[in-house]
Parts: C-alpha cells; structure tokens; sequence
C-alpha cells in the first residue's frame, strides 16, 4: 500500500513535487512565434503550456492516455435518494466491459484506454447518516485501488465514476467541506423527482449532524462522508502527482472527491484540469472554488468520465495546433505592426 | 449566377426548405434508448438530433466535411483599425496553401476538407466610411463564389474568414442591423492598442452617419457596409441551406455575416450551429441576438474558422455516442425506478 495511515496522505500533500518551469517557459515562447496573434487561440495555448508543464517537454504527447472509471455502492441508496436502483452500478459495468457505453464510444474517438475499476460493489459503504461511510482500512484500500491503476508512464489521466446515489454522496462532502445544507448542494443527479430531492436534502442534513465533530478535517470527511470511487480517484489523482502525469477531472463526483486533497494543501490539484461543467447543480460553485475553469459546458451529467472524456479532443486539437503551425519566420507572415 | 438581383435573394429567404422532422423524431426517440439517463448527454443530443434532422436520416454521419475560409481585403484597412496591414491577408492565404496555419492543423485532426477561397485581394472593397463597400454587381460575385464552394452533396459544412481589419467590418455590420455605436461592437480584434480601438470606433461612427439612409434594408447594409467575404459566408450559408447541409459558423466576423439573412427571415438560420463564442467583444450578444447558443467557450479570437473547427469534433463525440451506444434493452440495465 502507497499510504499506511492518514498522516502518510497529508504528509505526502506537504510535499508535492511541482512541474517543469523550463518546459512550460519553451512551450509558451513557442507559442508566440506561432502564424497567429498573440493569445488568439486562447485555452488551447494554455492547455499546450499546461501539459508542457507536467510533461516535461516542449512538445508535448498524447500518445497513451489512460481513463480511469471508478465504481462503488452506497449505503445511502437505500433511504431513495436516486431514481434507480443500486444494481444498475453493476449492470453499467457490465455495460463498459460490454463495449456499450458512452465512455466506451468517447474512449474509442479520443484514441484513449479505458480502465474500468468495481469496488467491492456486493458491499455497500454504510449508510453515513448512522455511522461513518467506511472505516480507516477500507478507506485506505479504496485509495489504493485507485494508486495503482494509473500506469507508471501515461500521457494523461482522465479519471470519472459510476455509483447509484454518488451524486449524494458529493453534494454531501460539498456541504461538509464548503457550508451550506442540504438546500444548497442536491441536484437531481440521475433525474430525481421532487420527492426523492426532498430525500436527497434531508439525507444530507441527517449526514452533517451525525458528523458535525469531524468536518474541520479533509480526510476524516473523506472517509466518513465518501465513497470508494471517490476515494479510489483521490488515490489516482495523487498517483498522477507523484508521476507528473496531468489530469482531467470529469464531473460534480470527480471533483467532489478532490475536494478535499485542495482543503488538505493549497496547490494539490495544479497539474488537474476540469474537463467540464456538469449540468448538476453544485458543479459550478465546486469548481469556483477550486479554481478550475471547465473547459466544456455541454449540459452533460452522465458521468463515467464522460465529458473529461469528451475534453480529451480539445487536448487533441491544441495539441495538434502547437506541434504543427508554421511560425511567422517559416511562413514569411509580417508580425503585428 | 444562383442570383441575379437582391431581390432574388429576398424571394428565396421567403421560401427556406425545412427540416427533415421524421429523421429528427426519430434520432430523438434512439437517444431515449440509450444506457443513460435520458438528457444526461446534455448537448450531444441535441446536436445528434440536429444533425438528423438537416441529414435527413436517424443516423447521421460526418464522412465529407467542408471547411470554407473566405478572404477578402477592407478599404478601411487604411485607417489604422487593425494592429497588422493588409498584406497579412494574402500572406496568410499563402499559409493555408502551405499548411502551416491552425486551421490546417485543425482541419487535419477533424477530418474535414478545407477550401479557401481568395476573394479579389489585390482589390480591397471601398472606405464605407465615404461610399457603398461594394455595388450590386461585386456584392452578388461574392455571394455566388461562396455560393459555389458548397459542395453539391456533403455532411457538415464549416464557414470561417481571414481579411485584415474585418472585425471592423463585423462591428459595423451589428450596429447597424441592432443599433448602438461604435462604442458598443468595436473590440481589439487581432489586438489593437487603445489608439487604434479609438480609430475602429471612430471609422464605425463615421459609417453609421454616412449610410444612414440605408440601415433599414438588411441586403443594403450587407453590400454597403460588408466585405466580399462575409458576403461569401453567406452566400455559402445559403447554399446549404438549399441543400439541407448543417453548418456550423465560426466566430465574430462569420456570424456578423449571417445577420443580414436573419433580419431578411426569421429562422434562415435554423440548420446553422454557432461552433464557439470568441474573445471579441460583441459576439456573445450577437449570438443572443440570433438565439445561438455556442459549443464552445475558449477564449479564441483567431478567425479562420478554427473555433468551428475545433467545435466539429464535439458533433463526432455526439454521432459516436448516438451511432455506438448500447439501448436499454440490449444491455440488460434496468431503467429508472
């Protein structure tokens, strides 16, 4: 295991290594002597200089680019905070081993491996308006998983979940870690109606009161108010770090699982961007708070890394603009006047 | 010629051919099949459902993609509007041959096909600040050689410009066809100083006064106020329109392009998507203005259609979906409780 004990995960977050200055300077220098104005290609020169940063290179690759799927159940399921049932969890894997879903299509077209982790779906978390959601063990072993599934090398992470009534679980590790209530973080996830929002809300009203003594602490929130695909992609997230590899966060879960590594240390999440803005409420105000500008706002909240996965191609197209234009000097176009 | 008079321009405005609503309802009815909640791919639904609907068939594809760029040079280049001369116009035209521009890059990882077509460069329209951009006669050429570069069958066309000093143009075309100044629609465009953004402002003044008499008549303010090729833009907009051919335009100068069509007919626009909203001031409103809700947000300002572009592979994104996805009952996932 990568981290023993809790303080083993705040002491690595005290120590972050950082990215390649050099790198992103040669990637941004290049930049201005591309055929275009300066800035005229707005984020996409950003995102060029942004993987230079973590990649170490100029020129940086997308050539192996791996999305990490994670999959957990919820004790929570059972109070109806979803409109459907648990076993839909497994039957969506089935479905991404099948070759079927969205992130399946989306993986294909971005020239992505996709990597899809269950996480002891047969046991639920406990239901955390009556006991911690997982104890220290199970915590640490859901972070674990989601260590070891990010390669050794890879261009990129993309890391995304599944888990009927995780949207609970983030809008409830929102409230705990950022203030407000029920009222301010319940979205209708899957597409609740109003009474099962009404349940969402009270769901997570109950959660903050049972845990009102351990919300000045990241990582006991983590644990106590979380999930195991939320663990396993802090996990992944901090794997990335220790690896320099740059990641896109999916959705209001992905980002929600991140949520407290920032609260822990300032800077957790630089080499991370967002790939969109989820059409689930709380997302905008999550990642307002983190500093994350999303790249895409298409309306989406499917999650399964769907619209991080979707982002990939940004990624693709400034990519393909920063290695392939002519500069002016090759090109023989006169500079601004 | 497809027309000879403005006046055939208006006549066919009138009589737009519509959409294909059994192929839409159709694509609509497969997306609620799908392994996902129903709407959680957001905008890649829509997008699906439109590209069926000006298709014409439940399953949409995007084999031959068009991308146009349009070139032309401005009288009121000589008024110091724009931070680079004249020249970079055909410079850059030379560019697009060579590859070396983004679009090239672009175009490349898209899939698509890119036409550039020149537009008399080496004859810049007139100062409209002292007379008609153009005559009759200039102003249906332009139209009819974008007219002529939509190809006869096709899946997708993209339409984007280069010309020195046309975000000046663009400007001046919004004020006139929705009121307001040159204070209102004069932006930095390729980045002027503040010297220059007084002269832009200035020259849209100075237009506005000496063409006043003509702000009224939509096809007056194109000809007199335009450039041959935004004139081209929409001559190709209409084009595939004629030909039940989606299009998506690209930024500030390309939609300015298509106002005229829009004040002409209410819903000339409906087979067209706006791929992106740039950094220059005036087109978010413009795009409110024709209740175009752009694909993306990235802070781009380049022109040539490389917004658009880039926004193609969002359209592949929803067709990989909409063509690949598992339904419900072929996955064996339970629906919603």
């Amino acid at each position: 295991m990568q981290f023993s004990t809790l303080d083993d995960i705040s002491g690595f977050c005290r120590e972050l290594p950082g990215g390649d200055d050099a790198a992103a300077e040669a990637a941004a220098l290049r930049q201005r002597n591309l055929t275009k104005p300066p800035g005229s290609l707005g984020r996409l020169e950003e995102l060029a200089i942004w993987l230079a940063r973590w990649q170490g290179r100029e020129q940086p690759r997308l050539d192996q680019i791996t999305i990490a799927v994670f999959a957990g159940n919820h004790g929570i399921a059972e109070r109806g905070v979803s409109a459907y049932p648990s076993e839909v969890t497994a039957q969506m894997v089935a479905n991404f081993a099948a070759g079927g879903a969205a992130i399946n299509q989306i993986a294909k077209l971005a020239g992505a491996e996709l990597r899809v982790e269950p996480l002891e779906l047969a046991r639920p978390t406990r239901d955390f308006t009556m006991a911690p959601a997982m104890d220290t063990a199970d915590f640490l072993l859901a972070l674990d998983a989601g260590w070891r599934t990010v390669p050794e090398q890879c261009d990129l992470l993309v890391v995304g979940e599944m888990g009927i009534a995780n949207t609970t679980v983030a809008a409830t590790l929102c409230a705990a870690l950022m203030g407000g209530r029920g009222a301010r973080w319940a979205g209708r996830g899957t597409g609740v109606d109003d009474a099962g929002l009404l349940r969402k809300r009270l769901t997570i009203d109950a959660a903050l009161k049972f845990h009102r003594d351990r919300l000045h602490d990241p990582l006991a929130v983590a644990m106590a108010l979380g999930g195991r695909e939320l663990a396993a992609i802090a996990g992944a997230v901090l794997a990335a770090r220790a690896r320099c590899i740059p990641v896109l966060l999916d959705g209001f879960v992905a980002t929600s699982a991140v949520l407290p590594l920032a609260k822990l240390a300032p800077g957790s999440l630089a080499h991370c961007r967002a790939g969109h803005v989820s059409a689930e409420l709380g997302h905008r105000e999550l990642l307002r708070e983190l500093a994350l500008v999303p790249l895409l706002d298409l309306d989406m909240r499917l999650g399964e890394a769907s619209g991080a996965g979707v982002a990939i191609l940004l990624l693709r197209a400034a990519l393909a603009c920063h290695g392939g234009m002519a500069t002016f000097a090759e090109a023989g176009v006169s500079g601004a006047g």
